[in-house]
């Protein structure tokens, strides 16, 4: 199943698709049931009742009508990880334990959904706003010390996270902080994938392209802490709850080809690392991560408000 | 004006002190005022709203017949600061950026209100649980790109927080992340109280009380990066909203007197930074911070469960 929120005249609905390019609108279908996906991961077997609800039937509207607006309301905790996959570890050259996950929280201010703009810093503020493709996981059923065996029954679904980044404010002190949470920074989307489609995460790749260009694919079996090691890890501090989002991290970059201008224009990247095929995300941009098994997650960029006081 | 949350047989409601002892709850007063201080902040001019409706009211209620909870429904942001005292910078010797607030998240989840119990990890999950007495700031007004002269402006208000710690995962890895995280780790309240009662922040003094002795005693002019400064930094990156929380950081840990027993006793403290003075929370204590001008937040250790799966 897929389901996803969608804005309808500024309520956020939610919606199952029904054919590739058809859904039906869940309160169209049951108004019993509420308008918020946690609110429906909270209740007892809540996805399977969505499901049963929408098995055989035909949907009326369609994809291309609506907007897609994130679906997690008010989440307890967005995680992310950093430096999971080898290959970015090698391109950054940092160091990470092998024991631990390198965790860090994100406020859901700073994620957008699939059709809804990321917002680029302007240039006044910051330059070196880069994606980060990632797997994103959100939790269904709440549990504490959950063991790896049994971590993926926790799973409500899958998604695509853009875990988008500002480099200069994430270096400004030993947190990531700010530089993870600018307003509309990152996205997920364009829906939560239940596991029953989706299968074994490992067994899938992970593409994201800027403008058009792949710059990142990886197999997600590449990373040091897969889906089940994190969710047992943070288990072990707090009781996981029905919406929590964790974005497993992010593969290194592709190398550029010969004629890839922007890719080996070194010149044009700022921050601290430099790296061959990244290219920042700049106003006008598209950018797009995809997961098979799940779809793709596409966002336009725009630019953020220039550095002036607004209050209220 | 003191505003604070408290059960109410599940529900949350919201009460204002009117005198030292008693309170009058809003909803008793004037059924139009939501249950939520977020909601209240949220409406223009909500604060004021309230101290019109409360003025010259005799409140009929007693504080010491109801349990004070946490009085921020899903706030968008809960922010906190390390290493931004002096005195805590030395005794860590740790090195920070004088330039750039060291500023991380928390979950609503870790942090309980006033008359609610802290919990204490168990023994078998980890050991060096610590408290860390600071100054909360509660943001009232929207903004963005906020000069510091304007700062406080946006201010609804201060509160008292216990910014517990679980030091050993902690240092797990690169990000604070689940050290600071864990279940009910931390604390804030025992209200908010308002600019105009609570005054220039830097006047105030913190004291932190674990089981009637004084661990930490600091005045609030310490800090590297004062209240204005940190808004303004965070402004920078998002638009900050009513009812974001920042815990300012705390000072260093009070030398132990020579018969402190507990105090001078190192072979009792875990982790990586072993401080004389510094005791670990432990099931049974009571903590306390106390700021002039806010008053006292004390809670109950209680200990958390031990290391087993539970689901659902």
């Amino acid at each position: 199943m897929k389901i996803f929120a969608f804005d309808d005249s500024g309520w956020s609905r939610l919606g199952v698709m029904t054919s590739d390019t058809h859904f039906v609108a869940l309160a169209d279908l049951a108004p019993e049931f509420p308008d918020s996906l946690i609110a429906i991961l909270t209740r007892d077997h809540g996805l399977d009742r969505v499901e049963q609800a929408v098995a055989g039937v035909i949907g009326d509207r369609a994809l291309a009508d609506v907007r897609r607006i994130a679906f997690l309301d008010g989440p307890n905790a967005i995680w992310a990880l950093g430096l999971n996959f080898k290959t970015h570890i090698r391109e950054t050259g940092l160091t990470t334990s092998d024991k631990y996950p390198h965790a860090f929280l994100r406020t859901a201010a700073s994620l957008v959904g699939a059709d809804e703009p990321l917002k680029a810093p302007s240039e006044d503020v910051a330059r070196a706003y880069d994606y980060e493709g990632e797997l994103g996981v959100v939790i269904g059923k709440p549990g504490r010390f959950i063991p790896k065996e049994h971590a993926l029954s926790h799973v409500a679904g899958y998604t695509c996270v853009n875990e988008g980044s500002v480099r200069e404010y994430q270096v400004h002190n030993r947190q990531f902080a700010l530089g993870k949470n600018f307003e509309a920074s990152g996205s997920y989307g364009p829906w939560l994938v239940t596991p029953d489609v989706f299968g074994d995460p490992a067994s899938h790749t992970l593409i994201t392209r800027l403008n058009g260009i792949v710059r990142q694919r990886s197999k997600l079996d590449d990373m040091l802490f897969d889906v089940a090691a994190v969710i047992s890890y943070l288990s072990e501090g707090y009781t996981l709850n029905p919406g929590d989002l964790i974005a497993m991290g992010t593969p290194g970059v592709l190398k550029p080809q010969p004629g890839d201008k922007e890719g080996n224009d070194l010149d044009r990247q700022f921050g601290l690392f430099k790296i061959p095929g990244l290219v920042h995300m700049r106003p006008g941009d598209v950018v797009e991560v995809e997961i098979d098994g799940i779809g793709t997650l596409t966002n336009k960029v725009v630019g953020d408000q220039p550095r002036a006081y607004r209050a209220g």
